[in-house]
């Protein structure tokens, strides 16, 4: 590998924008120190009161998860993180701010009184991070009730986007308005009630399932690990991408959200919770739910929906199935099955001809490997190449056994070819060539095929690398020698067209 | 753009497994028309009765969705699809079968009557989809209840991989076997209930959401729009890869499961929800949710644990904004408004000096771009020079306006370098210099900084062509200025290091 040396016509300083606002967090545990990460990675600066003495190493702790993630939402440049100070008295940290989130413990007189300390040092606007008091409990003791709302967000603070503002009659409009402009400054979805309720929205349900969950685990109907289960491979998945209602209006088929109600509104009356203070289902609150649906998901087809849905579907299987855990892990595992009962040789005695390019990838094209109009974007090809390439390592004996004791290839140059566009749903192949294949060297040439159709290729120069150096070093004895044998084989083929060329204007 | 011709060397012809095995379904309506589905994409032969003379149509809309999409969660070779037929008579579709799944609807006498009928014409086992009724009261009139089990699925049947298997004392042990066997064999999740009971697990779940949705409803504290969006951008993210308890777990930060009870267990008491008949809240239950959550849970810390959510997060996060849809919808706008704010041209007319490089990339490497090691894996150094070269279009007037009136411009050849490698989080800059660009033809050099390190350079050649013709095409003129202006400046810089080089052994 050549170190890469900079031209000097490239310019690598530019501005970077920045923000100037400060946010005072009273209460650094799990959700004030999030909030503390979503502010400061959204270019805030962010002051800290927390009389507990572990605060300062759990907000830490915290920061080093959304640093690590955080970021990774935007494809843009992200802000200049803010200042963090700790503070050791509530007047300082509130002192010039343009917003104070409380996240004190969820006990009502503990937060009433807490408030009614920041409002005697502090004209701000302050958000309470209560899960289900309402502002009017909150309000109790506070010297200016219309500055206290309710910010509610979501554990993680830093990733989950949803924030339920909730606010009462005496909350002034100016408050909302800059209430709303802060909480979407720092990426949040606001949703925001003005009738005010005990749990606001989402926790109420969280607490049903949680009270019908606990009625599960006391029946010793399922454990912990079997209701946890039937949430996030099945339900968890349709949810992280549509809500209740526009999931059952899409169960109910081509006829919608009523003929759901018709199907599922009697269960009301069955012992299917332990739960039975039901409302009466009766035709004014059917209506009220359809026609409510319609507004919500009307614009859309129950079709296109479906499309939309498993889309969506596709796409957070295979993040999960990248990250091989969940519903993805058992993704993972049936294509290991498949993996063992397809044409792919496993090891290169499976090779009954060795002077013929190796079968080293034979699937379809997923939905997210393609544009809007379905075809297969720029960088799969690379994806797909580059999949052939760890196969072909591991058939040569670079598997992750190898890998993971310090070895490996690393590709340090790579030509492509584009013949012809392929489509979602078909099936592509890639054969590949060994052009050399000795010392440090390797030199590929992968063919990817679409039935007879030679659809792109691509030429790779890769080179063992210790990956404890990070300089190259000599394969292991085996490897060196199963890919003389293939190198050996593959000189008696023609060079492929193509091979050996570079960019540029035929 | 040269035609593809097969070199003579590639052999296209592989066996493909395929599986013989049979499912009859009796009902085929959104669920069993998706069991249909599931069975057919899984190489099984699927034989349909439904009397509806509409099913034939809905489980080819059905098929049609599948087909899409179900493919799409292997990255392996998948299964030939099986053969699909229709019947007019019960006995016909359950004859010489491996499994039939009764799906009709979800009234008791009618399931009841319909198990009867299938017995009576066959002895294979059946797997009911009801959500909600339990073996037991299924088996009332069943010839041979032994072969009468649940297997509720969860809509769209071709996707979400749980399936709910409910048997009960008289259940044998080879049933169970038999049943496993079948629902893994279509990529299910197989989560078995022994203690049977009126809608099994989710659907008491999903049942307490739904009973307190409706008060929220008919209380008017929030629409059917609200409460979707109190779940999908919230909650339901998280319930995407870890249930309820295992996400309550890590919200009780490094105490976990015990303390989070000590902080919410008194809600129960309180008016967060509607649902009042709640279990006693006693030590034993405690004692019991935390020992079943630590033997779920245990072999993980708590900071492991947040890493996992936050990665599956990301990718979840990550898969919703490349459809544009919910929450990924809301990170799409973030970005639009970081762009407006950051300091890439947006026009020809924003670069001051155009005898240089243009800055087309300013970003972090995130999570999902990075292998275990956290560096940056091969295909997404073309996935930012891909859209450094979309950014570059768009600046000289090739943006989504003109590209969906039928132009663009498609890459034929590229030719990348790797230098240095690149971590997550970091900071990635691309510059782009025109080598040429006029007529047809357009002739890139991208260079990829981190800080002042040249870290990898990519070159394209791309052809202007007709979206429908697919053939090349001269660009409009205005294209055809920019673009000139663009050329002639850069006609001025020196030619990069690397620029026309081929893959070759050094």
């Amino acid at each position: 590998m050549s170190a890469g040396k900079l031209p000097t016509n490239i310019i690598c300083d530019v501005r970077s924008y920045t923000l100037t606002t400060v946010a005072g967090i009273i209460g650094a545990g799990v959700i004030g120190g999030g909030w503390a990460a979503r502010f400061l990675l959204s270019g805030w600066d962010v002051k800290i009161f927390d009389p507990d003495p572990a605060a300062r190493e759990k907000v830490q702790s915290i920061l080093k998860n959304a640093r690590r993630t955080m970021p990774s939402l935007s494809d843009e440049v992200i802000p200049r993180e803010g200042n963090l100070t700790f503070h050791t008295n509530i007047g300082d940290t509130v002192a010039e701010t343009d917003w104070i989130q409380e996240s004190v413990p969820e006990r009502l007189e503990v937060k009433q009184q807490t408030l009614e300390q920041i409002q005697s040092l502090s004209t701000g606007i302050i958000g309470s991070s209560s899960s289900g008091f309402t502002p009017s409990a909150l309000q109790k003791l506070a010297v200016d009730p219309t500055r206290v709302v309710v910010t509610h967000p979501f554990n993680p603070v830093y990733l989950l986007p949803l924030v339920e503002l909730v606010t009462n009659s005496v909350t002034g409009e100016e408050i909302i308005r800059r209430a709303k402009a802060v909480l979407r400054d720092v990426g949040m979805h606001v949703l925001h009630l003005t009738n005010e309720i005990d749990a606001h929205i989402a926790d109420r349900l969280l607490e049903a399932v949680w009270r019908e969950a606990l009625w599960l685990i006391k029946d010793d109907i399922a454990t912990t690990k079997e209701v946890d289960e039937a949430i996030c491979f099945g339900f968890g998945l349709r949810w992280a991408q549509m809500g209740l209602f526009e999931t059952y209006r899409l169960a109910g088929g081509d006829q919608g959200m009523r003929h759901f109600l018709t199907q599922f509104g009697p269960t009301l009356k069955w012992p299917w919770s332990r739960l039975i203070d039901v409302p009466e289902f009766d035709q004014e609150l059917i209506d009220k739910i359809v026609s409510q649906s319609e507004e919500q998901s009307g614009q859309a087809t129950v079709r296109e929906m479906e499309q939309i849905r498993d889309d969506n579907l596709v796409g957070i299987l295979r993040g999960l199935k990248a990250n091989g855990w969940g519903a993805g892990a058992l993704l993972n595992r049936i294509d290991a099955e498949k993996r063992q009962r397809s044409a792919l040789p496993t090891c290169l005695d499976d090779i009954s001809d060795l002077i013929q390019p190796i079968l080293v990838l034979d699937r379809i094209v997923p939905v997210d490997w393609v544009d809007y109009n379905g075809r297969m974007t720029e960088h799969r090809y690379l994806d797909a190449f580059s999949r052939a390439t760890d196969y072909f390592l591991a058939l040569i004996g670079c598997d992750d056994a190898y890998v993971s004791v310090g070895n490996s290839y690393f590709t340090v140059e790579t030509h492509l070819r584009h013949l012809h566009e392929v489509l979602v749903g078909e099936r592509i192949k890639v054969r590949t060539q060994v052009l050399f294949g000795q010392g440090k060297k390797l030199h590929l040439f992968h063919s990817m095929c679409r039935d007879d159709n030679l659809i792109a290729t691509g030429e790779h120069l890769l080179v063992h690398t210790s990956l404890s150096s990070r300089q190259s070093s000599l394969p292991s004895l085996p490897v060196q020698q199963n890919l003389a044998g293939v190198a050996a084989a593959h000189r008696k083929l023609p060079r492929p067209e193509g091979a050996g060329a570079s960019v540029r204007l035929a």
